[in-house]
């Protein structure tokens, strides 16, 4: 099938408004938010509004030999909703209903396409939580979410996006559509699919629909703010508090330059006493305990050698105190264009992880700042470079391939929530190693042996060039 | 290579001791705990004690295309370790080390061969739980809890097995080692293949080692008990708290029924008033908040119509309560053969499940007491009937079907943590459906392409009379 007989056949499947192929606006859906991966030009992006448009659109490009890169709302650092030149982008925006929302049996039913935040806020009226909480929730979508197995703050206590899914609807490579999973608690009938396409980035099939299972809504978090000189300090806190078994629903760690920043752009001192030292803000929503849990962390930072901590269950305190957190990105954003990377160590290794990114940042003469949740040990150094400089272009390449290296050698994976995507595949190889690798590519065979769905995603592309005009940035100088 | 060279070739490699023929010896690794389900007689039980002799193993019988059947100590109830004629049965209680605790990274790594009690008890020594609790926890094993995905009266608050693991270690088909997953709390690098293994049944390799989750031990548990006079008022007071959003420590539904047998095997009243009447029994592990969430619990069970309700924070008296909970299978053995089912329904119909199995007691003349996990619709219920009369049998297995028939129209499984092993697979083809069943075949086939591990398990043997002696007895009476 010829292209433009594949565009006329998407367009009498979903009506001509559903099927996009101005290069001016199909170049709108070509990239997510990582300014590294490479993109290519779309053939078209198609817009289906329920799972027989998907279903068509799989069906179509199947037989036309044309790869679907399936895609959200587009807020990925990966690069996994990236195009590749002749594909169709399968937008799952349009699919965005809540079907439905059981309080009795604590689930909701929804469409990919449902941004994160309204389904928080819909289930909220239930008194009902659902936890997941990436950093774009306010406008990323669930389908997103449900690809990358997205985590954020509130993993600490309440897991990742994986934890909250009970079953999902899917179509496969040649236009079935399978139904995983259940909407009971628990469930063992045969292999845990669900679980198999969640974090699957879209190499396996299109999400067109979670059952999803919440919890109740928490108490209003009481809140924590330690400062410590150094990173040592505040990571031997968070092993002080993991190791006491305490478990509070945010904790969150800012390295010194993260701290400085942060403070030139409020224009105010944290109360770190310096232009610098290190934060560590934990929240706790266990009601009528919160403020034992935080008196008891506050001993722990003590012990640490903290040199101020301060915790309060005043809303609008709290708030203020979360301020620093979340002034991060426009903080670090005023330095310098942002590479943010994503590394998870044991929660034991976060201060080495920390001194040995100021230790990179001096190799390679750029700055590194490094914002992350210290509960789960999942850090997001963020390298500042100008990205109009070929040469700080190369080296903030050379400084995140850096922290992944450091990451595995911790212990560590390379990547606690973001994903592989179009960007991280050859670090993936080099952690899975042979065999995981192996295993990884006869599943994608099983489930897609024509390379059908989101081909050079997680996986390697054979010939780099195929991928779009900068693949030359891919990884593979650490790797081995 | 003719079976005497195969069982040569094992005692090679790991000395003669570790492999058994005897058919004496070896009868008693040829069944699990479940009556009814089929069972061969093994070509040999070998008891390696390492990975490299698991290889061995599964080299030496992939090169001479015998099945291995993966077992640990037998406490399953669906056959799934059950022998198949001519197999060699791969024992893995010898692998029983556990090889690290670390409390710092709440983790521990452990051998498939450890008792589940045993882990237990050796990180509460660090203040840590490892919560699943399969009612066989004093003798099965990790690796067994693995291999089925095993749940527990832990699962309303804590969740099953696979909630637990962060990554394992896994040969192969091929003799090759595989490790997913990682040791940190995050982590999305790829497939979830540890999820994938977990719950397998031992049809896709062998489980070496896990890397087990941990949390902080919970506070002694207050307990309350409250008796209904139908199912229905405490379907409703399940409901009602499930609603609120509340989440008991253990939440257990025990029918007229099994109450019935209970007082009888106790010679005691259980306060319900009457001959039967329904008890539930919940605890609260909150610490401080514990007793204002039984008070909670008791408002919701009075308001359902409860003729008694009593909590309590005294252990001896709390541990008393639970008593009658405990018994129950030594109670109903009192009364016959006992064929225990699995079904998992939405947790609001918890009620029509009980009194439907009355409806399917008197339609077939046998006693079905019913007792469950109310917190997450998982209930069980128990058939009793002579082993001695062909009739019974017949009647007993009809009643079984009928329970399952009744837990998928009710939006069930078919199975909420037992699994499918070899007594199921038609329930399992029924419930997944021609394009579930297809996806399963396809990464089956993937990894394991001869069907070296655990045929007949899982999936329905192409011919029943391949999988020993009492195949007839295989379900799909109901199915379609």
């Amino acid at each position: 099938m010829g292209d433009a007989r594949l565009v006329d056949r998407l367009r009498d499947a979903l009506g001509p408004e559903a099927v996009l192929t101005d290069t001016d606006v199909t170049a709108g859906y070509a990239r997510d938010r990582m300014p590294l991966a490479p993109a290519g030009t779309p053939l078209a992006v198609v817009l289906p509004s329920d799972t027989d448009g998907v279903r068509a659109v799989v069906r179509a490009c199947a037989a036309a030999g044309v790869p679907v890169v399936p895609r959200g709302a587009g807020s990925g650092l990966t690069g996994a909703a990236n195009a590749v030149d002749g594909c169709v982008v399968l937008v799952t925006t349009k699919l965005d209903r809540i079907v439905d929302v059981d309080p009795a049996n604590r689930l909701a039913v929804v469409q990919p396409g449902v941004v994160t935040r309204r389904l928080r806020d819909a289930v909220a009226e239930h008194g009902l939580f659902y936890p997941p909480d990436p950093s774009s929730y306010e406008w990323c979508t669930v389908g997103g979410n449900l690809a990358t197995n997205a985590g954020g703050l509130c993993c600490v206590k309440y897991g990742v996006t994986a934890d909250f899914v009970l079953g999902l609807e899917v179509v496969l490579a040649d236009g079935s559509v399978l139904r995983t999973g259940r909407r009971t608690v628990k469930g063992v009938a045969g292999y845990d699919l669900t679980r198999l396409f969640v974090g699957s980035e879209g190499t396996l099939g299109v999400i067109t629909e979670a059952t999803l299972a919440l919890r109740p809504l928490p108490h209003a978090p009481a809140t924590l703010v330690a400062a410590f000189p150094s990173a040592v300090g505040a990571g031997d806190a968070v092993s002080r508090i993991v190791r006491a078994g305490l478990v509070p629903s945010l904790m969150e760690i800012m390295d010194a330059t993260t701290v400085g920043a942060v403070q030139r752009h409020l224009r105010t001192d944290l109360g770190t006493g310096s232009d610098d030292g290190t934060l560590l803000l934990c929240r706790s929503d266990a009601g009528t305990a919160a403020n034992a849990e935080l008196a008891e962390i506050e001993r722990h930072c003590a012990a640490a050698g903290a040199t101020l901590v301060h915790h309060t269950d005043d809303p609008a305190e709290g708030e203020l105190l979360m301020r620093a957190r979340r002034v991060v990105h426009g903080a670090l954003e005023e330095l310098g264009t942002c590479l943010t990377d994503d590394v998870c160590v044991p929660r034991t290794r976060i201060a080495e992880l920390i001194t040995g990114c100021e230790r990179i940042a001096a190799e390679v003469g750029l700055t590194v700042a490094v914002v992350g949740h210290a509960g789960d040990g999942n850090m997001h150094p963020t390298v500042i470079f100008d990205a109009a400089d070929d040469g700080e272009f190369d080296r903030a390449r050379r400084a995140f391939d850096a922290v992944l290296e450091l990451g595995l050698a911790l212990g560590g994976t390379v990547t606690g929530e973001h994903g592989i995507g179009k960007f991280k595949q050859e670090w993936l190889h080099a952690e899975l190693g042979p065999v995981g690798l192996d295993v990884h590519r006869r599943i994608r065979r099983a489930l897609d042996p024509a390379d059908l769905f989101n081909p050079g995603s997680m996986f390697a592309p054979k010939a780099a060039s195929q991928q779009g005009e900068e693949a030359e940035y891919g990884p593979g100088r650490h790797t081995q």
